[in-house]
């Protein structure tokens, strides 16, 4: 719980092309999820609820949570990356905190080691139930720096 | 890689139960997810592709290979568990070993330590491509009973 | 990132709990590590550097790094059980975001979420050289209390 | 739980690379560790009990547990590096699937991706108590070949 390390992309048009990269993700669409916060390090993404996003209980999966949590740290990471670059998660272990009992999830990505091969991010997940947010995820990634592919 | 250990399951109804409750989470219907094996400490599920699934270079997204790794876990170990229980997933990391390049994603959750609170499980994810399958993802995950509280 | 939620130990003799229980980790002795704060959620370990620590290039090795990790957030939980319950680690997960290169480490565990049975902890390890610090590990560890079984 | 990849180790030399290695880590010489089984792709490290490895109950504490299954694991993956490259743990995750209660801890490392840049390995740590053995973690772990950097 440091503060977070100031950041400067190497690439000023890093927004634009996290946009574009966002675009191409399938499962964003799918689920409904967009990007609401882009900065150097840092991303943030939220999604609605709707039943068929649900775990057993009637919750939002622990997998959904996952899948926009993945995302958030992946584009937090990729704010940093060269412009000539793809990000890919090399790994990332999440602990569900609480049942994501909610109208909204919003998941934050944020890079606490920028590196040239490796990076690595934090997120930490909240839902929104009735106006009040609560956390219910926190998790750990790792990214790596494809180089010489850019995304598009 | 030590061989599995061989478990009891104490409800012996588990297979119907597992799909009750599989059959509630909503996420799996809009994935196009099913089971496809159920045995005591084991679950696998199959997904097939669909653009929409997808990350930002057309492969599976890591999120949905986690969902359906997390839910295979979660069935994995819910097959051992008491009929008035239900499941959650404390926490779990996964290793994307390469990229889910396919058309069809098999994972298989199982039981690696069943404990009245505690349930450990790992779970291997392929990915078959014409044909051919090969790893793509491993994890850990750790699941809790939640007792007096049946799923359905 | 969040601000770390304030908590209120159940036992206002949490330190002195927590310091009989630490002398009685025959491996910090070993190490030579030692509780330097102790507040309610939060702990933290420090070990100057021997040779003897070492993994193969002569920083302090990753198991070193972890031991006083996984010690420093168990003790920051520990803070927050009842006096007659004792702390087990479930799992933990560290990256090691740089060699541990420094006459001193500085673990640093705290409570993200403190519950009846699970406890989750995040953890920071600094290494110092020549009077300059800088962040050398970040982990994420589960707890369970277990109740009925004091420490000491 | 597939079976165990085949692996040809680039440098037939690896067994005396990784033993003049393992000499260099202090660590395992105070813990008292040492390494019984290295095949490509796999390294089997086993520690006595002292009542200074032990954390507050008298069993192994986790992290040196953690400690003797890192170096189980990365030097598995070495055994698969070239010659002229160095071995770096960037994560791992461990589950205490028991309290390691015993006289002896045997700790084996496997490789489950070996790649370029990175290597993947899941660690398995049994206690023997009286003769008998029993699991009590189980682990995953990323590596980084560090290319051009001989280890000794």
């Amino acid at each position: 719980m440091s503060p977070r390390p100031a950041f400067t992309p190497p690439d000023p048009n890093y927004a634009a092309r996290v946009a574009a990269s966002f675009a191409r993700q399938g499962i964003m669409g799918l689920l409904g999820a967009r990007i609401t916060r882009i900065e150097p390090g840092l991303c943030e993404i939220r999604l609605p609820y709707r039943p068929d996003l649900s775990q057993q209980h009637g919750y939002f999966h622990a997998g959904v949570t996952s899948t926009i949590a993945d995302s958030a740290g992946g584009y937090a990471g990729f704010t940093l990356f060269p412009s000539d670059s793809a990000v890919l998660t090399v790994e990332f272990k999440i602990n569900l905190l609480a049942p994501a009992d909610g109208d909204l999830l919003i998941a934050v990505g944020q890079v606490i080691r920028a590196g040239r091969t490796l990076t690595v991010c934090q997120f930490d997940v909240e839902v929104e139930k009735a106006g009040k947010r609560s956390v219910c995820a926190h998790g750990l990634q790792t990214l790596i720096t494809v180089a010489g592919r850019p995304e598009a």
